[in-house]
């Protein structure tokens, strides 16, 4: 694979890169940022799934993740949210298109060709990591927030063999259950309701997929979040994770809402978190 | 005053709000962020001048200040760079006009009527942060980027009764010998670059301006960035606080950019600068 970096900075002793390749599942190029830490590595790693509209950039600027990475000796890793470009499908709306692949490869048309960010996410992008970066063999950390919380718990669950560790941050846990979720699964993958179901964490939770895999799931949910009780409901997850015998750490996080400033006030600890289970 | 709260997150514990007031010195709206540590204060207050382009945003989004200000107990305020609106002059450039206010108060036209920021940053936000926010009373600090550090740099060798602290990052240290500066200097103050002197930070530290005020003044300069050499010169601060007796350490981060990568690295050590200053 050729990786082509588009901008690097350091920071924190470390070096932030934009980078792009052609991407197999998507057929298109797709974007993500990396930060590696100080040193030569190999350092384990954290991918990190960002939310609706979000682009590669959203993480790597605002979320105040490097500090703490730099001294962990973690190499964070954010793609964009869907495939891009003219020749790409796109709807006109925030929630379906581009900047909102959902993390499922979809069925349905227009989008089939391109949408395949769950194939991207657990193939593409960590063979990259591990063909192009100092990335320590072995599995990774998987995290998000929204939309990309959904995708960290949904691909985390069916790939215990690529991930060692899960968390999320206001995550979409039950997306067959919710507007955003029913509006995006009907059209990737058509009006059956049946072929959802195994991209809803909550469903894979409560049926004990990868249970006895992950010793803890941490999830952080700010109290003030606008979208808490239309479209994110944590409420189903920790009732998931009981039926399936998982063990949950879910935070309410006491007048937070759905931005950046409430994950970087957690991010810190997520990091920790990732980083005990990759040593 | 009366200011306007236009949005508000909470953020480690405490509360950043985007807010705008109507200000004497501009004659327009204007806008900043404020950050306020948890707790009920009085807090300590750091001020925050942003370089050419940005807004109120930058910095509160991508600096990652406000971990180490919480810790601190420090109220960060972040303003615009210039007044903006249809009614405020201005030009076809990202160096000159609206987002490049360069903390002047202009005699020109068009600028005069609006692009007082000098007066606004010394005068107009001091007050609004006294009478509606919970500041401490007394000297502030005064830190910035770029166009900013500059603006940080002049105000706080003229006010020293307003500022007890500042520190730059990659600042414009001296406008009337690069090209940004002559430019913004001439539009706004006119071709008689004799008027430009008293905005020149390293004319103002060779001639002695607040000698004996400032302790310590604190400046960081990538060795990576890209406008070092035509627009910032950091020797000519340098030698300019040989000659005026004025402590300076004046750091060259090997291999870091303009960016706020490169802030973000070192704000925490600005902040606790500050903060020690403050005390």
């Amino acid at each position: 694979m050729t990786v082509e970096t588009r901008a690097s900075s350091r920071c924190f002793g470390g070096e932030v890169h934009y980078c792009s390749h052609h991407a197999r599942a998507t057929g298109t190029e797709m974007r993500f940022s990396i930060y590696l830490p100080p040193g030569d590595g190999p350092f384990p790693v954290l991918v990190w799934l960002s939310g609706l509209t979000c682009t590669e950039e959203n993480f790597t600027t605002k979320a105040g993740a490097y500090r703490k990475a730099a001294e962990l000796g973690l190499m964070v890793v954010a793609p964009d949210t869907s495939p891009r470009g003219e020749d790409v499908a796109d709807a006109d709306s925030y929630d379906l298109g581009q900047g909102a692949g959902f993390y499922v490869d979809a069925t349905e048309e227009p989008w089939a060709p391109h949408f395949r960010m769950y194939s991207y996410v657990t193939r593409d992008l960590p063979a990259v990591l591990k063909s192009d970066f100092p990335a320590r063999q072995g599995p990774m950390g998987l995290s998000g927030h929204s939309m990309g919380g959904h995708g960290a718990l949904t691909l985390a669950l069916h790939h215990p063999e690529l991930f060692a560790s899960v968390s999320a941050f206001a995550p979409i846990v039950s997306p067959t259950r919710c507007p955003w979720g029913e509006k995006a699964l009907s059209a990737y993958l058509g009006a059956e309701s049946k072929t959802w179901e195994k991209h809803d964490a909550s469903l894979l939770m409560a049926s004990g997929t990868a249970a006895g895999h992950f010793d803890d799931i941490l999830v952080d949910q700010g109290t003030a979040d606008g979208f808490l009780e239309e479209q994110l409901r944590p409420e189903l997850l920790e009732e998931a994770a009981r039926q399936g015998g998982q063990k949950l750490t879910l935070r309410r996080q006491d007048g937070y809402d759905h931005s950046y400033f409430f994950i970087t006030s957690f991010i810190e600890e997520h990091l920790a978190f990732h980083a005990e289970r990759l040593r």
